[in-house]
């Protein structure tokens, strides 16, 4: 019997939740977590559970949860490890349908087997796992804490998910502190069964959560997660932390979490591709996080700077180009529409340069010409501390101004720099939520990220490329590999793939007559190869089998002449097949199509230039598979030497739409023959526009594990 | 009569300063500036001026500068500019020696001449000037608040230039706020006279100042600020924020100020080449100040992070490496020195992790085990709230630990997570100015920046690079170029410019008979080139005059009569005044140098790999003039395509020695023949280690108004 397994929400919005190992004594954590729950005034049912019995908390103790006379949708295991089976065992019993379990001593230090014993037990009797090794978690849908970390959680709309326990709960003060509010924060420890996949397939249809944040180590069915991520990004703006960015912070984060960190240069491209927000410090997430959960996604690109100071102007505009924010650049629009307010030595250029003359009126007066304005986006509002404002003026302009902005939908952020008056309006500020910052960097990041988010849902999901190969064939060829003990393919087998896949490798054939040679050399065109067939002949240039650089019909026919005869007085008991007439490489550039299955990692495919360009430049780019041609296009772009596929010095475009085609052929290898893990294409040597690209080498690696259907 | 200007020590420690422009009124700018002096209560004497006399704050208003009856070290001039002129032709009388001038209304906005004459006469009157077009200036060391900006202006050591008037006046207020006391302020203005290399010959040498912060926005006179931010930074910190990082904002910036911003590639090179730390933002510069003004330059590189989190820990591995602090790595030593303290599922590997179990007292050891290990240069303890400290205690720590610390001059950042408790203790810690952070990335940044300092000041300043060149046969040329009309060499006065610079072109000679010919080319190694040389024929492969890849001396011999064969058919009158035989340069690794003289920014010199990697992949790197070998290396390895001169794929290591040669003639090239203005030298062919390289074409762009000796 196939039960589908228990809904996700379940974790959200339990109406029952069991604490298995709340002990009498205060301080312990299955009391902790009562202790929240009640303090924060959990809205369903909660038993209390302990062998022992006793009471706590004006609860009586139930011995076990199979005394609980309802249903229960959640049980909390804060017990140690050793005894967590057993209590699993009494939660199937019970039909619960969510373990949290808070306990540790599993994977993490090494013990695999009781961790994977457990989720085989929970997987059979239809019960879901989060955890091991959680601080637990919080849904504000149904006032549920049921963590041992603070009781005090602000309530708003950014969910967290985090992987780090000591981060998770550090991150709980911290967002109270900077008035964060949170909808849910889920500690998801080892993610022994659910992961961020499964929480974010629930939080995007959550009304509570506008902003989802995610601190990850390492991740787990990247496929999946890139999938659901694609799709939640479209929804809800996702913002991922990912330590491990260094070298040597990946070996660490590997040593510290077990996980496999994997690239990062990988898993950046993959969240970009996937329209992730990603921040380098847990300070830059949690202010896109308020600003984003506060303002809303602007309804075009044009951003404008007012300032009051050149110099912080300029260091705005440095910023936008590092934020990526596009400054609206049309003068003459500019100069009727700020005229008026930049008078004197100001300017009416983006920055407008209002002077530090500016009074809160000009404030005022040029931040509501950007305001009815609707060829602007977005503003960016700057403030250095003059005479011309005392602090309740600042706060007030500010307030009002931010108002008006809201009420419209448009954002804006404000960065001021000034002593103690500049100081006190940002605290009043701050406590209102208005996006005041106190760098021009800070406000701009803000603003970046908003524009990204409006970037990420403009563009419509497309369909996933795909291209016909012949899977039958390419079966036959895998399982004569490992048939032969190999999980590799040897050149030929190499070769028989291309073929498969319609891959254009060098053209040819095998022919057994001087006609049929020359025919065959005609029809490929000249240049020319011509090498020896003979089961007999191992080294076939030793043997005088190869000649290159055929020219024409006369030296085909002197050539396939010249091979028989050398062949036959070297190796003179061989047996000649025929001889292979194959088209000779010309010179192109060289380009390199790799693809790569990785457990954790999902699976993913990379473009560079081949040669110094790969190897020296490290100039390559990469995407999750599945992907659509809109996003092959951009991996091809992405790569610093694409101007030398567009032509450069004089020289033609090259067929950029050949590798296109080639990228999906590859991309369809990977996704339709699960038996291959890797592919390399090195080099492709690619030719002007319309002239196509040859295959010129290709690596496959296989595994023999996978034999069943593709995934 | 010259007479040596006046020591910008005045400027900061004057006796007495007259203020020209104090009217009655309160409010208005020069009184604002007696104000402010007399707030700060400075230490000489003060004499307010203003033709209309009267009476402010306590003095008599003298109505010319002339009536003061001692001597005047510094004259604030804060009146409109048309009068200014005639206030300074009255200071000349009193032989002032610095001048203040506050009043806009000069070249910032077009006003140049107006600017120019006052500038001339000081000059003549042996005066200096600061600004036109500043907020005035502030000098701790005689208590002179000489500004309209704020009057509280917090005591330290951290100076400040800044070309930027709004911001300037705004960081009075903000170092203020956050505790980072200044030595001194100082508003450069138009920087027609006094620039910020003025400034920083005199603060160097005072005890007041032991960190100097700029915020620039163009500069001038670049080889001389070259020369002494080089000597600068071997003796304090120099911190630059320069605006205009982006293309667009070098546009803003250029309309803004008016200055050329030139290439922030070239000036980011400069500043790293000159030992100075690039913040990106005002928050950074400040956070690096604040820090360095309090903690010790760490004796050595190894980095040490002790954590309570695994997660943060992996963070602040990243940002060590974004910041270029060498993580300590003896894994032997690490676990002797922490294995104590590293208990449970703790870990002695850098990142230490002492985990979320760590109480006060498992801190304070481990701490103190990093501050005994001599091994241990500078420690970035991290801290994410947990039940296991109080505020209380958490403060106690970090407070007693940092002391002890500095009493032992080891460098210790603290970054601490969480919510109210965490805040308490670090509102507690910032008022003792001890550097606890709120994110991992901004301790680490700051660790960054005094270990860089260290780097620079360990490194012992080198000889500048010199180089034999005829500057005697250099100038001949160049006189018949400028005689006719051009600023620019043709391709034969290239050539012998190279030749005068001894930098190896291709070798070669004109003969004028077959047997001089065959000697030649048998010198040379073949292939040779063989070209006619006649005045009368211009286009000398159109009449069969150029012969390529002569591979013997037969070829030569028939070469020898072909050409004159040809050139005679073709141009019948020709008269052939020889026969040019050169070396045909083969293949080999194509690389760029360049140099450029330019009025604001000094001379650069430029290096890369030619073709593609310069024109696609911008691979170069720069660096100022003077430099020295070291430097010259430095930026050879800069370039990310490096790794083709030291060979990669199997091919040989490129010979280096003779890029460094090549170099080292073109730095001479345009340090010693001042008309040179630019050089190109594209491509250098450069072939394996001990067989040199090849100037195959070069540049030469000349200026006429440059006929002195060499700058």
């Amino acid at each position: 019997m196939i039960v589908e397994k228990p809904d996700i929400k379940y974790l959200f919005e339990p109406e029952s939740v069991a604490v298995i190992g709340v002990s009498q004594e205060p301080g312990k954590i299955g009391y902790k977590i009562l202790e929240n729950m009640l303090y924060v005034g959990f809205k369903g049912d909660i038993y209390p559970v302990n062998p022992k019995g006793g009471h706590a908390l004006g609860y009586d103790i139930l011995k076990s949860i199979e005394e609980v006379e309802g249903e229960v949708d959640v049980a909390v295991i804060a017990i140690p490890a050793r005894f967590v089976y057993d209590a699993v065992v009494s939660c199937a019993k019970k039909n619960v349908k969510m373990l949290a379990i808070i306990s540790s001593g599993f994977s993490e230090i090494g013990n695999l087997e009781e961790e994977q014993r457990v989720l085989n037990y929970a997987r059979a009797h239809n019960m879901r796992i989060l955890g091991p090794n959680i601080f637990g978690h919080y849904s504000s849908k149904v006032a549920l804490n049921a963590t041992f970390g603070p009781r005090d959680i602000a309530e708003g709309n950014v969910a967290i998910i985090t992987q780090s326990g000591a981060l998770g709960i550090a991150m709980i003060g911290k967002t109270a502190v900077q008035n964060i509010g949170l909808s849910s924060i889920i500690s998801v420890g080892n993610k022994t069964d659910i992961n961020e996949a499964d929480l974010l397939e629930y939080l995007i249809t959550q009304d509570e959560t506008k902003i989802i944040l995610m601190y990850i180590e390492g991740i787990q069915e990247g496929e999946r997660l890139v999938k659901v991520l694609k799709h939640a990004t479209k929804i809800k703006p996702v913002i991922v932390i990912k330590s491990g960015r260094s070298k040597r912070g990946a070996v660490a984060a590997a040593s510290h979490t077990g996980s496999l960190a994997g690239s990062d240069k990988v898993f950046d491209a993959i969240m970009r591709q996937c329209g992730v927000l990603r921040a380098e410090s847990i300070q830059e997430a949690l202010e896109w996080s308020k600003f984003l959960s506060h303002s809303n996604v602007p309804k075009g690109p044009n951003g404008i700077i007012i300032t009051n100071g050149g110099g912080v102007g300029v260091m705005a505009t440095d910023a936008c180009e590092k934020y990526d924010i596009k400054l609206y650049d049309d003068q003459d629009k500019l100069k009727e529409t700020f005229e008026s307010v930049a008078h004197g030595f100001g300017s009416t250029k983006n920055p407008v340069d209002i002077t530090g003359e500016a009074s809160k009126a000009d404030y005022v007066k040029a931040l509501k010409e950007a305001l009815v304005d609707d060829s602007i986006h977005c503003v960016m509002a700057l403030y250095c501390e003059t005479a011309m404002m005392d602090s309740q003026e600042l706060t007030e302009m500010i307030d009002e101004m931010y108002e008006q902005y809201q009420t419209k939908g448009k954002p804006i952020t404000f960065s001021v720099f000034g002593g103690e008056l500049t100081e006190t309006a940002i605290s009043v500020l701050h406590k209102k939520n208005v996006p005041v910052y106190r760098d021009v960097y800070d406000g701009v990041s803000c603003m970046g990220a908003i524009q990204s988010i409006r970037k990420v849902q403009s563009i419509e999901e497309a369909e996933p490329v795909t291209a016909e190969i012949d899977v039958a064939a390419i079966n036959q060829i895998i399982d004569d590999a490992l048939a032969d003990g190999r999980t590799f393919l040897l050149a030929e087998e190499g070769q028989g793939l291309l073929n498969a896949a319609s891959l254009p490798g060098p053209r040819g054939g095998v022919v057994q007559s001087v006609e049929a040679a020359v025919k065959l050399a005609d029809d490929i065109g000249y240049p020319v190869v011509m090498k020896v067939v003979s089961r007999n002949i191992l080294h076939k240039s030793d043997a005088g089998g190869v000649l290159l650089d055929l020219d024409n019909s006369e030296e085909v026919i002197d050539g396939y002449q010249t091979i028989i005869h050398s062949c036959k007085a070297n190796v003179p008991d061989a047996i000649i097949d025929g001889i292979e007439v194959v088209e000779q490489i010309t010179a192109g550039t060289e380009v390199i199509l790799g693809a790569r299955r990785d457990a954790n990692f999902g699976t993913t495919i990379m473009f560079g230039l081949g040669g110094i360009y790969v190897e020296v430049m490290k100039d390559v780019a990469f995407r999750a598979v599945p992907l659509s041609n809109r996003e092959l296009r951009s991996m091809i772009k992405e790569i610093r030497s694409y101007p030398l596929l567009l032509g450069v010095r004089g020289e033609a475009r090259k067929d950029i739409e050949s590798i296109i085609t080639a990228l999906e052929k590859v991309v369809s290898l990977i996704s339709k023959v699960p038996r291959i893990t890797d592919i390399e294409i090195n080099p492709m040597v690619v030719y002007e526009q319309g002239s196509g690209a040859r295959a010129v080498d290709i690596r496959v690696l296989l595994s023999d594990d996978k034999k069943d259907s593709p995934q």
